[in-house]
């Protein structure tokens, strides 16, 4: 399926926020990662004017409108799909039948039912030397795969005690207005699919343990909106719109207190109402021989207790997670240069190219998206039933 | 009650950490805030020679065995509480009925009848003028009660999410031995009580705001230790004692996800197995408005996020509440000179004189204490039943 | 000049470690701003084979090894120089001869009188409405424009102590080997030139005030390395090296106390050799009404005093600085998704780009280079004097 | 000299802000140290009236307004004087032939001229057995301890840079009122004494070299303020006065840049004129092999680089020094409870008490107060050479 030239043909489709990101690692990856040449083949919208503009912008060869037809295309190695939670099933699934290897945004659907199918169908495309991802990029900031590093390695023992937050506050103001995202039909659920979705991962992935039972929560704090919201669905947009009001069909918040299979308890929240935190990513794990935290609005730090430090000289170090030794920084810039929030895709994707030539296997895996999926459909279920525990 | 010339006499009864605590704040009142003499006038514990020992070390001028003598003196005024949690309700009872104000640690009591029992003593010797309170001192806390400022006076709005957790770690070792405070016939419970009493408490108190219903549940996760506790039961002791096994039987850790009456939810964890907090008392409240964060172990400081602040010059602002104009801070130092954990005793204690000078109702009363063990009983139900929500 | 359609061809000469990061800038400005398209039309380098994987990994249509020849070219527009510091006098001159814009790293040059030729080059070329700056990128750091924001503002008052400093370590270790930046042929200067020019143009930039005097001083710790240098001059390389011993003909550190024309005072201090630093540069300004400290490796927050707050609720506030309102960030991501390191130079080309489409004039200017020249020359001879104060 | 039952009789002079603080210290010593029994058995001041208030609040058993005769007594072993520095030479000279051991607040003397006759009289007096101390408490803090014992033990090797400031803002506002600390026939001088004292002794002790040579400047930003100052000369006046004007004839602010005799450089500023630092006491040493870095507002904390660390795992580290094995801290509390800034001084007298018992030397001696004053002498006459280099 690659060119001749060993150069891989990307179709992406989406051009709003995540279109932006995802363009600017396409764009850049080949510069600082040695992995195959990628070609910016086709940027895939509805609109026809704005996906034109968008493929100027952003550096795409060419656009279309009709993504089944991009599928049938031979130069079309990888399908990068980024639409509203809703669309993820079809296209993939068809993508993946089409022969491409696919990455799929998160959360990977908005309902199982729909992860089953696509896991299934990312587990037959498997064998044809197909990959599949979903984009829990995270998984890529340096600072989280040292983290990762560390547990591997034995370095904080047995995990006891995991507290996670995602915790946001663009929606914090309640004249904020409507988007897609706010709607359950397009977006599945709200804090909880979105934030919720990496916060999972992050646990699941640290962890390397499951969670097999929960209680769990979701609210709703604002429940009607105006409805002037912007046109590309960005998260962010201010207050102060005074269209008429929409009810707000996804939730605010959401929560749970999770049975780790490794003995452990993990409390997970998120919100977009914690005033103050813009991107409040932190994560704390906390095991019987040491212990980690990382913040996202700090992702080039992580702070490491190191309980098998000499005594009196134990407290937490605070890594800079910028030298050539730590995981994806060789390929930057020296020591204390910080790289930015949109690098962990830059990662992901030269992970998968890295895969692809290779012939790895690729992760997250579908199979890791639906195992997320699964607990927060466990949250959801929880919620309904008052809080009820609930068997994931 | 009080003698002739205003001064008030207190008897103490307990004499390890807490003792020397309390009488560290009794010994430096006077010195530092306009409040009636205290006579620190005896010392009451079961072991003559160890009591005369702390008499002498701490400043009081005699000694007892028998806290009952005590209770029959004219010249007490204050009878204040720090024996083990099982003693609590027995002695303040038959303090209030001698007479006499009462002071018991936290937590109120071992078991929720206890603490309704000593509500009810507390309800009816305030007729008499006796005030009877529960030593939750971190709201003397300088920062914690310019925390209660700010949320008084709306700066933060009604509030959504209150993150909660008090992390220690001198249990994470599974050799740290026993000690009374991990048996439950002495203790009641482990970190519930001890930590998730204060942590209660504060949510109860900043908030304003009472829990309405709420899921928890609670672990141990080393379920016997070696039996060469140390001999006053302090907290911290080190690992390597090699006696015989014995069995913990109190929670080595707790947690709740709690509804509050106001409409937002509260994550709780308490632990004693968090590898790398040593006193981490963290509360993080979010509102519509604004929002607060503080950390026990920079006690000092208050983090206030203000949504009134101009556009583009928001953030956390760190205010060192160490200005004469803060709270209790007048007493002490110019700016910037940090007190210690310590003096949310000498505060509490000066609170409490200033209002038996004043014929003032005096707080943390003992049905604030009562409110909070309401909590942790809940917590004790829910875990008892899998997590399952309950009432308060 | 500029092409029929708007677009501005670059020349960049130099491809290691600054050819990375200005590539970077020149590859994704106009994915990010609105600003004339970019062409990247030739990477200039004396080694044809280096300079040519260079360009195919960079993204560079062509290359030269004759940069003369370059200046020739009807396509180029803009020159930017990356060269050693001892080329760039020279390189700068022709290309502004030749009519071009031109762009030079820091510092402007490895002498004063090399600085003076440059500026008046660059005055009389402005009259051509040619634009040469030298790329004091971190004034486009969001951050520090938002400090200068408040500073213009009057936000912290007449400014009375600036202490600033840029810490690192890469050379703490004395068997880290050399490179050409540790001799004073090719890089003029040390830490004096590479991190002080940096630092300088910050304290001038931020007070919009001159240095009238100062005392200086400079050292070499470490006065000879092994000479097993890595091919690219990169900075960080590890120790370890055993080849022969070479002498380090530039300072480690550089240090001076400076006169404001304002009256307040200045300490600023440079080094290569503070361990646990990596890229920590720090400054702190402290005015009659508020203060405002920076630290590099934190570059997305801005700690801002503002001494007008409310009694008792004054404190340093940290400002995210992500937030589409905040200098430069409407570009890219929601509120909290920070940017890098390498994003002060796209800002500086958008800066750029804009100024020339614009026809006004631009920033840092030669002059502005020519400035901060001064002051490092300052700093030499008063360390020449054994510290006696000097007029700059 | 001691009393038959080994307790030592303690006359204080000077009962302001250091009176309360030193009897502080006195008053609880015993409650924490193994130390002789100490009798608080007159406190000196001028005023009857306002010293007799004091000596009630403060708890001293006898009250002095003349200190000559106090030193007559034969139950006072220890003369702790805390008057202006004008006042200490003559004083601490007359105790020292009376044949008491004397403690002198910082700075030792307003010249150099008394330091050395204070140095003189207390080598004599030593040969008696007396111990002569000047209180520079902060070695005491348990952090800088700590930070000392990693340094004596190697862990930072060789020192190159230090950088030390101690910054305060209570004179930032031009307005507030004039005090005796601002007229220098009473204080000697003002930041430079008051403040660079402490400083100064942090880098003599913590390097445990000397400083050879320095160059440095003083200045005075409000030269003139309201006369409307409160009685006890406290610090931290509020603006707002409006008596009549009078000049302020100390500095506001100092600095200076100095060499070590280990081949180092240090920065060291101080300043009461640095808006939202209230008692921003900081230094950070950079050695071959790892840095440590302390800051007296979040005194509980040391940040230690170890060098030594493993690749990838180094940064600093926050170490809570509240651990029963870090100096100082068995006396106190459990891990993670932090004491206040007053507890320097009781370490100090702790320390005291116990040489004394122990018959051994003790420190800061007037000999380290001596070193110190030089150093300020060096700044001043530094600055009257309009900063240039002299030798110390």
């Amino acid at each position: 399926m690659p060119a001749a030239d060993g150069s891989v043909g990307v179709a992406a489709i989406g051009y709003a926020f995540m279109g932006k990101a995802h363009s600017g690692a396409w764009r850049n990856v080949n510069a600082y990662f040695d992995v195959p040449r990628v070609r910016r083949q086709v940027l895939v919208g509805r609109n026809q004017a704005a996906v034109s503009a968008a493929a100027e912008r952003f550096g795409w060869d060419e656009t279309a409108t009709d993504w089944r037809a991009v599928l049938e295309r031979d130069d079309i190695d990888i399908v990068d799909i980024m639409t509203p939670g809703h669309l993820h099933a079809e296209i993939a699934i068809a993508a993946l039948q089409a022969g491409k290897h696919v990455i799929v945004e998160k959360p990977l659907a908005n309902s199982l039912e729909q992860a089953i199918a696509m896991a299934a169908a990312a587990e037959a495309a498997n064998a044809n030397g197909q990959r599949a991802i979903v984009n829990f990029n995270y998984r890529r900031v340096p600072a989280v795969a040292l983290a990762k590093q560390l547990i591997d390695e034995g370095r904080i023992g047995p995990i006891r005690h995991v507290r996670a937050s995602y915790l946001q506050d663009w929606l914090a103001d309640p004249s904020s207005p409507m988007s897609w995202r706010l709607r359950k039909e397009e977006a599945g659920s709200g804090a909880l699919g979105d934030l919720g979705s990496h916060l999972t991962d992050l646990v699941l992935h640290l962890t390397g343990e499951s969670i097999t039972e929960l209680s769990g929560g979701m609210r709703t704090f604002v429940t009607e909106r105006p409805s002037g919201e912007s046109g590309d669905g960005a998260i962010g947009g201010k207050g102060g719109a005074d269209g008429p009001m929409e009810a707000v069909t996804v939730d605010d918040a959401a929560w749970a207190t999770a049975q780790l299979s490794g003995g452990g308890v993990a409390q997970l929240e998120v919100t977009r109402m914690a005033r103050g935190r813009k991107n409040g990513l932190r994560i704390e794990l906390y095991g019987e021989l040491g212990s980690i935290a990382f913040d996202l609005e700090r992702l080039n730090e992580l702070e490491f207790f190191d309980g098998a430090a000499g005594d009196g000289r134990q407290g937490f170090t605070r890594i800079l997670v910028t030298e050539a030794g730590h995981p994806w920084v060789g390929a930057w810039w020296p020591d204390g240069h910080i790289i930015g929030w949109e690098h962990a895709f830059t990662h992901q994707f030269a992970q998968l190219l890295t895969d692809l030539r290779d012939g790895g296997e690729s992760s997250p895996s579908f199979a890791d998206g639906l195992a997320v999926q699964r607990v927060l459909d466990a949250i959801e279920r929880s919620a309904l039933a008052g809080g009820s525990p609930v068997r994931v």
